[in-house]
């Protein structure tokens, strides 16, 4: 009975890549522990770069100065 | 001084839901607890159907499936 | 198919206030939004009072010189 | 590598207020734990007034009733 | 710049296993979204088995009932 | 009435380094929010390195390695 809370930024996840993210967090759950994916739970929260830092700043500005790509 | 987070689906929950789950969570504490209900906090998070996955699958499909009732 | 995380003091919880934790919230995931309790989870943490702060002090502070409770 | 989540009401937070947020918390963890800011996080949460409940009730009718001011 | 947590029962779970956790959850992160694995983090919670209910119960009882296998 | 939820790794945290995390960011909420303190809550959770991912590693193998210092 897994749950699983995956916090990313909110730059443009595609409703693809939210199925993958929740395909393969449950995988690892049966492949590594042998959990039930009936009761395995995973929670995306996307966070608006405004509101997520790193090193000081916000994401919204490091993105601005191109020290990260979009991707990081 | 307890802390509860209540994670659901934003399926249409309404004000008076939610006030209820405030009341009943905070009475649960002061019942079981004797904790005080001033300093007892609860934050309910609402979270898109196609950010939560049970059993590989997001909620979002669930429900087109209905395999699951929108109670769920 | 809620989940409630209920962070609360380590000050000698019992096995049957953890029961009528998990019991009463989940009783009230089934009576104010009908959820299906097979699949409502409750994670209840217990933060040792070192670890939690309010008002500027630690709860083991606020303990000692009675400000609060220990039920708070 | 510390993670720090801020859960704060959404009431108007600033970006400025948000960008103070973040060099405090990170600063907190150089100066205290002499942590790495490259790998500090902050994630700061807007809860709207309705999900966030204190004494039984929504922030948005203690500030209704005005038991609260705006700031806390 | 993920920040993933994965919450699973405390039964034994092997430190073989956690890393399997990390670089499966990280791996995914590179491979869903093109994230940087130098800015993704992994925490894993052991929780207890007292402290998860499902169903109403807790899982130490769903465990001693044979309801549910040890490895759900 | 802000939660703040502190996530370090468990490597001999002194009690007054806690104090200093609980009064640095209770302070800072009071300095850039205008909070109240005694309804601002801050919460450090102690996170084995076994159980602490980046880059794909353990902490645990990081500090093995020295490819960070105790201090990251």
């Amino acid at each position: 009975m897994p749950y699983i809370n995956v916090k990313i930024t909110d730059e443009g996840v595609t409703n693809e890549q939210k199925q993958a993210i929740i395909k393969g967090c449950t995988q690892l759950m049966v492949d590594v522990l042998n959990k039930n994916p009936a009761t395995t739970f995973v929670v995306i929260d996307e966070v608006n770069t405004d509101n997520w830092g790193i090193g000081f700043d916000q994401v919204t500005e490091l993105r601005r100065q191109g020290l990260t790509s979009s991707a990081e």
